[in-house]
């Protein structure tokens, strides 16, 4: 016997009637605005080429970290999902993944993917039954069936989708050949991010060839500090020139600035070139380069975004066998007071430049950033992330911030996601969530529902646009 | 004039209708199941022996360390309770002891000791006035004429709590004599559990008068690495044949875990033994153990269960006139992500190991212990515990670690108490708190109520069973 | 368009019928409760004058570092809000500087200087419009022209907010001249604090020069330990008899204690008094000087008040243009548990010493804090203090500590504010939020309304006059 898979229109909306009465009002005023989407990293080559998604599997399970890794700790290895390890093989049969991943899908109750999921089976394909073993090979046929039709390519989804602006992330030296392609070929406002870690991150894997190839895209001499930075203006202004990107990205470790004399970075610069470089003085190499991108930022007018505290590839057999982003990475502690004080004594109270602060750990919500962004001019908060970019995550944020840095040194929302059939989910999420949290201000008078409307549409679109400089 | 004392048929359901009606609907689905208690601190020697209790004082006073703790902070001394300190004296009238305690039980307002208690009072006893100065001789003596009965002996009270299994904790060493002799004796499932902090921590008081004693029950030369390996191996064989465990636990000061070559080990050993061994090598000697005790479980299948955080004996003075366990255990800041790195680079990918994760320090749940257990095959997440086994406790544990691990990856309840009469209604509060989460999400349309009633029904006794191999 | 400004009888009470209207019957019962403002940082020298208020940019903008910091955030530099830097000028208009602000008040929403600046506006000044742009001038006549009557003299406004007593903080070498004009002339009772952050902390500015300072108004050899505890002793005794304190305050970076041999204090005060004493020392210092206090607050009855994490003065343009209490103080991590251990282990079992303590990190809430109350006679829970003071973040301090600490280890609200008009809306917030928390727990069954309508009342009244012994 199957379950209906339905939308309830009032999802997330609290039970409370005279709260989710204002809620569903305020939603009716964003529910159908354009998709501001500045920062994610869906796949640039999907709307260069328009090649249709290749199946169920393919397209839902396959790229996506959320899903891989729930069914990964109950035991599911990713041979079974069809993925075969560096030098071993996989389950070859598409569709047995599929149903391995069905019969399995009530491991997702209370999950933010099983939201998206359902999100997208039924507002995409159409389907109205819920997802489970007995269901499995109708949603592989049904959504095979979709893929061969037109309007399931990814340009036309983005169109569908209602997506103003989509921003993707590109390393330093990328050529950004399918920006160029697809602003050729196509309308569509899909930009580019700059995303330099691999070439200011010296405990990154590749490091020496990728200042390598840096060296040889710009025509400049890394191995000098001067060089090096220019070759890193030269690649920003490429980037905005050719990809439109109005934002650069830094996944570092921890937030760690630094602000030390030319000497000691070139001195920092030629151990991270030979590959001698101790930890802690790869993490002012770091702290050096986020301060010299904030630097940037002042001349280019780039907004920054400082994305800290996730340990990358946790499970050393994992990343063996499959590599980065497979869901082995682990939140960490982290903390940014003391850690942003150099970048800040020299340019925080730049009214000129937008930086946007992101963490993976809560307790720094209300005694941390709503702080630091309720008194630097160059501060904003980024959305919950990653693991937080949820229902509760989401009003987590919102009632630890708001009191102390308001709405307006928030960004607005941002779905940093890798499955493009995700997008209008999240954001959906996103907005009925902050509806939530206002509808609660206005039952309790703490707000008017005419301001509460305001801060809904500046939300889920106009503080994202002007973060973003869009 | 006396206010009556009844246990509301909805207590601790939301206002809100809808939701408090859903709530109600999912717990009449496990309100009546078995009681499964994986894990706690009852004396084996109750259900071997079967003495009656003797009196309120010693009942429900003495042992908890809930109510000694907040007697204290208030002024109300130990002795003035009956107990008396090393050497010294106390008052001598039981009856007065429990007389403070009722005049004070308005202190404990808004705590969970005070839904323990009361629920006891109620259910056991039938008392219907609310315990204060005015009722305490009321409730002395109801409490003393019933416990000459016999069907408030332990043996009675097991049955009527409708417990299916209670395990209790003991000492590596231990003979299990008390769990030998209710075996012979009795149906009822009183299983062990092997707690062999004595022996793998070099900083508790007699570790190596533990360690001759170890030696000396498994004839083995404890001061050789592998025979001290062997001998716990040789105990933990004993604990699970003679005393039926199915579970080991391991109370930390830390989460820390080390993977060290055996030559390390043993020089670590030989320091512990010759008593020399400075604190930053006891947490080595400790973090090696947990690995070890690790490869045991995945040779001989028990359950691994690690509760760090705890700094023990915070107050020296108390500690001198009382000993351990009087409520002056403090938690402390602790992380996973770094810590348990070892072990899990070892063994963090077999599904055949299952190591059940506790915290004190909640900013863990969302940051680092959701994302732990959302991945690694072997990892669950323990309960809400000790000071978090509460209420709210139970709220922010759901809303903080769903999101990441689902519900499939944690263990559901555990009491982990040392009030027997606690039992009942630890389990009724947790799985109240768990069907309002519930009942939450499937008011706010974030899942199905059927599937919320599977949840419920997994997380009060199918999930806890299979956690511990029960 | 001007919105109008009304303040609902039922605002902050949760939109659930039921809950809501239970918490408006415990409201009632202290609605009208005197305040006791124990601890703040108002003027004594508008209470010792009583000259009027100058305008609305003076009274509202200029003292309120929560209004600063906002403003700034967004780009607005102190100038145009009419404050001058050090050797600068700044903005003349001050009708200006309020346009200005008014203009700006949306970034205010869902912040509690929302909620006070609203609160005072309609109950002090009777306005029935929402400031913005098109009210700013209404708002500035309005305020000016009431400034002028006498009914709104800073002793008037004592009286009409039924202050019972208010508490300010004075340095340690104060001479309380403000104190005793205001005892001499007036039946206010305004009373000092006992603040001597300036002669503990050598890391502060002015360190030597406020040590001279000491030493001269108490003819003691401050260089000398013994000197130097007994010139804090002779103000102690002072601020007692001449300022009515009844109270000390330390605001110290940690929370860390020691126990020091007296060679040891004295070669740390050797260092402090040339100037050489290392970060690390420095916090010996602060730390056994918390020790000494607190010994002290067993001599004379002194309640003593620790408020840990601010990092001071973050922004060091900012503090060079415009000195402290700017907006620009940011809450850092801290810790209780081993920092209070040598001030506890000697003092922590006093019966007679009642010492408060606060946070900026509400991780400590539930992990550190209410365990610690909940043993310690000696401690008490302050309320949410400055960034947390917020109905927010008076439900998280509720939630996380009353199940561990109850209700009877905290020490009832405080203000803690600088900006007189925001006292009975500050007072009204905690109160309404207080019987929130309580109304929620009799909804839903956790306890009677007989019991809630005591603690209420304990809480507003009661446990403040308690714990600072008024």
């Amino acid at each position: 016997m199957t379950s209906p898979l339905r939308l309830h229109p009032d999802r997330f909306f609290p039970a409370d009637k005279d709260t989710g009465t204002i809620a569903r009002r305020l939603f009716e005023k964003v529910e159908t605005l354009p998709i501001i989407s500045p920062h994610g990293h869906t796949d640039p080559a999907w709307f260069a080429y328009d090649t249709p998604f290749e199946d169920a599997t393919a397209l839902f399970l396959w790229p996506d970290h959320y899903v891989l890794r729930m069914l990964y700790s109950q035991g599911i290895g990713f041979e079974r999902m069809g993925l075969a390890p560096q030098g071993g093989t996989a389950e070859p049969d598409r569709r047995k993944a599929w149903k391995l991943f069905a019969e399995n899908y009530y491991l997702f109750r209370g999950t933010p993917s099983r939201t998206w999921l359902d999100h997208a089976f039924a507002t995409v394909f159409g389907i109205d039954v819920r997802l489970d073993a007995s269901t499995a090979d109708h949603y592989y046929d049904v959504i095979a069936e979709a893929l061969k039709q037109p309007e399931f390519r990814p340009r036309a989804l983005f169109k569908r989708f209602r997506i103003e602006v989509l921003a993707t992330t590109e390393g330093a030296s990328d050529p950004l050949k399918h920006h160029q392609k697809l602003q050729k070929e196509w309308d569509g406002r899909v930009i580019t991010t700059f995303r330099p870690d691999g070439v200011v991150n010296p405990e990154i894997d590749g490091f020496v060839r990728n200042m390598a190839e840096l060296a040889e895209v710009t025509h400049e001499n890394v191995a000098v500090w001067n060089g090096y930075l220019k070759a890193l203006r030269t690649r920003r202004e490429y980037f905005r020139r050719v990809g439109r990107a109005t934002a650069t990205d830094h996944g570092h470790p921890t937030a760690i600035t630094c602000d030390l004399a030319p000497a000691e970075c070139q001195t920092l610069l030629d151990k991270a070139l030979k590959g001698t470089l101790p930890p802690a003085e790869a993490e002012l190499f770091r702290g050096q380069m986020l301060t010299e991108m904030a630097l940037m930022s002042c001349e280019d007018g780039m907004t920054m975004q400082i994305h800290p505290g996730a340990f990358r590839n946790h499970n050393p057999q994992l990343y063996k066998d499959y590599g980065p982003d497979r869901g082995a990475d682990i939140p960490m502690r982290v903390g940014y007071v003391d850690q942003l004080k150099p970048l800040l004594d020299k340019l925080g109270n730049r009214t000129d430049l937008s930086i946007i602060l992101f963490t993976l750990d809560e307790s720094n919500y209300a005694r941390e950033l709503a702080p630091l962004a309720g008194h630097y001019p160059c501060l904003r908060l980024g959305p919950p992330w990653w693991f937080h970019d949820s229902p509760e995550g989401m009003m987590r944020f919102r009632r630890s911030v708001t009191e102390t840095a308001g709405f307006y040194n928030t960004a607005g929302f941002n779905d940093d996601t890798r499955a493009f059939l995700s997008i209008p989910a999240r954001h959906d999420v996103a907005r009925r969530m902050d509806c939530v949290y206002l509808a609660e201000l206005v039952a309790s008078r703490r707000l008017d529902e005419a301001e509460a409307a305001e801060i809904a549409v500046a939300l889920a679109y106009a503080l994202p646009k002007k973060a973003y400089k869009l």
